[in-house]
């Protein structure tokens, strides 16, 4: 492969960026069938409660009301370990969660299911539904869960403390460690220690589309379901799993999605309109309420943090320790673990102990969230790191510079780098204009902060097949969130020597390509990207055969340079030999599947200059810039748009979003308009700075840039609050009230 | 390959039942999206006339319309030629027939589309399109439009003269020539010479879902097509090509067909549908009604024709000749090729000469319709033939037998038989339990007759993925008329060792599989098996590797027989492994395109006992017997199916159904209840014979059984009325004031 790309870099129109603009596109809540229900999900209004019991006879009877399902509606199914993208979990949790089942673990939890001939008349039949609940004391986060006496979620779950089974009943799922070196002999080497502890709040990933499910269970006993989501193989391996049924007995059609964030990759509505579906024998349509995304969809988790870090005079770092007690909400979670494998990953620290717990509590079952768990443990470290560099008196950068990860590094948790771009990073930030500038104004400060996600892989697959016309159609899983349909057809182009616009992506249902995973892990450019490259070598393989048939020499001789197929004086361009393969054994289709072992981690880091209104605590962005590792940036505008959006959403949880609840478990902020997310007016344009090392485990060098932006964020603007009026922030949000707080404390 | 199959042979439920049961299955006419407006074909009152002027502003003024289109929308483009898939036709005739220009050729031919509201606002806007005609005299069959003199339809049309162009305009496009041997040697030494006249009327195929197409130009400059059709890259391909736009510019999606025969292959609406969506801006719809189906969509040719058979007393055939004079229709057609092809074609006879002449008359294009030409022809053929044993006091099967075609056997226009059946079908009726019995009452008679149809292969392409719980899931591109979903999942699954329910097909859009030609040609179930074959084959290949990754062992060396892979003491079934694939190298994804080059041709016969009313002319099928050579029945059920479909199609061309015409070019019985097809209750249960002479050129042994079967019946059922009566019918249909009419004048 030439390096000289001609697609690649390049900043091509979306594929379906007029379906998107016009309104044409089709999204999970527009679509539309013959015969259709509409469901509503009855949910509790008890953050914690014993179900004594369940009276859907008045619903049933309710005019219009078609079906009425609760947990005893699923089928039996042995207990068992199962894993829809976000780790094992028992199947009994995943149920439990789409169905409450004896308790109720939060308010907002699914209790009941009614389909009915509308939206309407299924609201109001399922306030016919009586449950007696027996209230219980809640717990909202994850100290307190650890605490000896809290009230105990599940009766059945033990802590896996260090691998071993407990005995106790106690609501921390686990308990891990890394351990590297020996962190008491290193303290004992540094001149200078610094420990804090921080504490972030429950934020909502807050995508605009509302979670739906359609569902049809139709009378051959397959399940089709249309929805909005990350992974329609996850829907339909989730969904069988719920149902006790085969997978290729379910049939997932993904619907355009309207944002997701690691958000849309748990079932919670399929599995119900399947069995609404199944009991009414019609289609089913449920549509979450925006209250019910925040009240019953996965949130990333509050946690709890105590970061030290000691380093020399020099400002070589000698050791770390780490203490995260993470909320996984109602159901043990997943998130905790990247927070153990990323909190020091940016470094190179001889001395580490990590410990992590995975705590759960009265709040909904926390999901993933862009780099989950990462930006709450980058809070904490490079807030430690901004103040060591304070002490030392070292330029914040080129104290992360002496210690920064490089190729061999090894991680506490076990994996040692390959080459990463950590350091060009760091140095992009530093020779950027940004940084070099003045910060031009009385109570503003400026903060650095570095953040790493390590991406993931996962399996792919995509066919291509070339038209007489010389154009190609591209058929691939992987839902498009970000603008994958261009970055892998981009790829495809660059193999084939095409433009980009004449090949046609297609995101296709689970019946129609081979198992994807979930776009999420920032793998879509990544891995299906790489199925793209290997479908189009073979359909190159193919062409040169057919031109060796039809020039009558070896397909060894027959040379495929930026779509010019060649040998010896004959030559035909890709368009021409298209035209002709019908008469040299039929059509062109190549295929391919992978599940690359590759994978390039992503280094992201962030300056963020503040001003901080003394008078009121209002915190506004007046300068952000960030900057990405991208390993090559397929389509630029594609990895700003990520960075850019990364970047807003951390300065969300740096200023403004928590799930504020009372301390009977009730969020008081389930809106849009109360839960105050960032809007354009709010920002400054965010700057963006592609650096591109490339990974050695991709065809172009791809690591994946959907997540580490996130990371950074936060503490780069605690680090710049601390400038602008001398506080440390050691908490999110960083509203107004916190940092009036925090000067009213200093002085 | 084993040859003891496991699942060829059986009769499984279809894929596709339930939804067709159950009223699930989406037509063309069921679908819907946001916006959609309906449109309105206007056509033509008279059958043949030059259009002065057409002016459209009280039609675009009348509220509620968005649009009107006519010829004059069409975007320039050179004229071509272009074939798809009823061989080369100017692209000017193409064009013509979507929107006539300058002259109309037939009553119904349509003028002008609108698009509004509702279909009825449409219908009565179209009502005020004001079109000034200039009437011309018509002419309305083959011999007629032959004769000096007559009207010419197209003046710039000139007769290709056994390939040379002529000078002068003429209604005869071309006039060919098949000869071998010596006609005038062979009939010197015939004994016996008989040569008959025969008529046959123009039919339809008589599909119970009329043709509809609904599209939207999108504003990304892609059409978007969703309608029911035989082929959907053939919609795809003449849209484009009609539109003068890149193939890769349309995208259609293939909805369920009710019927097709061979006359859902010409585009009508989905152009007009594509002009009216871009003045609008909307996605149309339009639906014929049956009068459109039967006076503006493609019937079967009628045609005069003329055969000749010479014999010697102990039945060997010495010399043939034919005459073939086949109604085109508006434009030049393709059907009487095939006539010419098939006339003799059961026959191994030295010396032949057949003439085939392509006449167009003012009535709707022709289209294919289940074997084309091949009845007519047969109708011929096998009345001569039967006459012939008559006088030479042969059994009439005998002295087919005698003078039967086998491999090797040469047809005059060319091509040499490889393995056939045509003995083995006539054997098969000679064991008949049907061809020993009595007839068992008075004025009944039997008849015998022998058809061929050669078949076609052309390109198809399949994906197979795996999925891990043991099932497959099959795209394919052939739309399914008759079951061909499951016939080709079935040889998947046979390849794959799992049974037939654990392969899922779907039929899908342009975008999403590679090019497949039509659904005709009775070639689904041989070529796109041949496609899944292969595509299986792939999987399997890619499993073996898979097992011998886990087993550390060669994979060569890993064998795989009916869904079990072994070596050496290791073994797996499919299903095992099907669930370890995600370990191994990610997902299993095979594809396979073909053009396959070993089509095998199918006999058919039948035999026919019909009861005739004396007082009436009224003719009541007693019993009916079809016999075919499938090569392999796939699906034993489906092959019965067509083998019971093209005898009723056949019975109802030999009884009732025709274009009953006024001299003006006006259908008189465009309705269904006045065209009167037979239904179940004229009908006695048709038995079936298969016949399985393996065809060589398919895995499987497949010929493809679609077509063959409609050939015999017409000369069955006229040799039975000659049993029955004791006249000669040669022409089409045998109603009763025809076999009155015969009556009288025999007495």
């Amino acid at each position: 492969m030439s390096t000289t790309y001609r697609v690649l870099g390049t900043r091509p129109v979306r594929h379906d960026g007029a379906d998107k603009v016009t309104g044409r596109a089709i999204y999970g809540g527009d679509f539309q069938m013959a015969g259709l229900l509409h469901g509503f999900i009855l949910r509790s209004p008890h953050a914690h409660a014993r179900i004594k019991r369940i009276d859907t006879s008045k619903a049933e009877a309710y005019p219009g009301v078609k079906a009425v399902v609760t947990a005893a509606d699923f089928p039996d199914a042995a207990e068992k370990m199962v894993d829809f993208g976000e780790g094992d979990t028992p199947l009994s949790y995943v149920r439990g969660n789409v169905l409450a089942s004896g308790k109720v673990l939060y308010r907002g939890h699914a209790v009941a299911g009614v389909a009915a001939i509308n939206a309407h008349v299924a609201e109001e039949a399922a306030q016919l539904i009586e449950i007696e609940y027996e209230p219980l004391p809640c717990v909202l986060n994850a100290p307190d869960g650890m605490k000896p006496g809290a009230p105990i979620l599940h009766e059945s779950l033990r802590t896996k403390e260090l691998g071993e089974m407990g005995s106790e009943p106690s609501n921390c799922a686990e308990h891990f460690r890394h351990v590297m070196g020996d962190s008491a002999a290193g303290f004992a080497q540094a001149d200078v220690i610094i420990e804090r502890e921080f504490n972030t709040a429950t934020v909502h990933q807050g995508y605009i589309e509302p979670h739906n499910a359609t569902a049809l269970w139709n009378t051959d006993g397959r399940i089709l379901i249309w929805c909005s989501t990350q992974g329609s193989f996850v829907v339909r391996d989730a969904t069988a799993c719920v149902l006790d049924i085969p997978v290729s007995r379910v049939k997932v059609t993904p619907l355009e999605i309207g944002g997701g964030f690691g958000g849309k990759i748990p079932v919670y509505l399929e599995p119900v309109a399947a069995l609404l579906s199944k009991k009414s024998g019609r289609p089913v349509k449920i549509i979450m309420t925006r209250k019910d995304v925040f009240e019953a969809t996965g949130p990333t988790p509050g946690s709890y943090m105590k970061v030290k870090i000691g380093a020399k005079k020099d400002g070589t770092i000698t050791a770390a320790q780490a203490f995260l007690a993470f909320e996984a909400g109602a159901y043990p979670g997943a998130m905790v673990g990247p927070a153990g494998m990323t909190v020091f990953a940016a470094y190179g620290i001889a001395n580490q102990t990590i410990d992590g717990y995975d705590v759960v509590v009265n709040k909904p079952s926390t999901a993933a969230y862009r780099a989950p768990g990462a930006p709450n443990a980058a809070f904490a470290t490079e807030s430690v790191m901004d103040e060591l560099a304070d002490k030392l008196g070292i330029d914040p950068i080129d104290l992360r510079l002496k210690n920064a990860a490089k190729e061999g590094t090894r991680r506490a948790d076990g994996p040692k780098f390959k080459r990463i771009g950590c350091i060009e990073v760091l140095e992009a930030m530093k020779n950027s204009e940004h940084y070099k500038s003045p910060l031009g104004g009385p109570n503003r400060g400026r903060g650095v902060a570095i953040g790493f996600w390590f991406n993931v892989g996962l399996p792919s697959a995509c066919t291509i097949s070339v038209n007489a016309d010389g154009t190609a159609n591209l058929v691939e899983g992987s839902t498009d969130i970000g603008g994958t349909r261009t970055s892998i057809a981009m790829q495809a182009a660059e193999v084939l020597g095409i433009p980009v616009d004449r090949v046609q992506p297609s995101v296709v249902d689970t019946d129609s390509v081979g198992f994807t995973a979930v776009t999420g892990g920032s793998r879509v450019t990544f891995a299906t990207g790489m199925a793209a490259y290997e479908a189009a070598q073979d359909v190159i393989r193919q062409m040169r055969e057919r031109a060796a048939k039809l020039w009558e020499v070896d397909a060894s001789e027959v040379k495929a340079e930026h779509g010019v197929f060649s040998q010896n004086g004959h030559s035909m361009t890709f368009a021409e030999l298209a035209a002709k393969v019908g008469e040299t054994g039929g059509p062109v289709v190549g295929r391919a599947t992978v599940n690359p072992r590759g994978v390039g981690g992503s280094f992201a880091g962030a300056i963020a200059d503040v001003e901080v209104d003394p008078e009121t605590g209002k915190t506004t962005i007046v300068r952000f810039t960030s900057v990405q590792d991208a390993g090559k940036a397929i389509h630029p505008a594609y990895v700003e748009g990520q960075m850019q959006g990364g970047s807003v959403q951390g300065i969300g949880w740096a200023l403004n979003e928590e799930y504020y609840m009372r301390p009977d478990g009730t969020m008081m902020n389930s809106s849009l308009l109360d839960y105050r997310m960032p809007t354009s007016l709010d920002l400054p344009m965010i700057e963006t700075i592609i650096v591109e090392v490339p990974n050695p485990g991709h065809p172009f060098g791809v690591r994946g840039v959907g997540e580490a932006n996130i990371v950074p964020p936060t503490p780069a603007i605690a680090n710049a609050i601390r400038g602008a009026i001398g506080v440390r922030m050691n908490r999110l949000p960083m509203n107004p009230p916190a940092i009036m707080e925090a000067i009213w404390s200093k002085s």
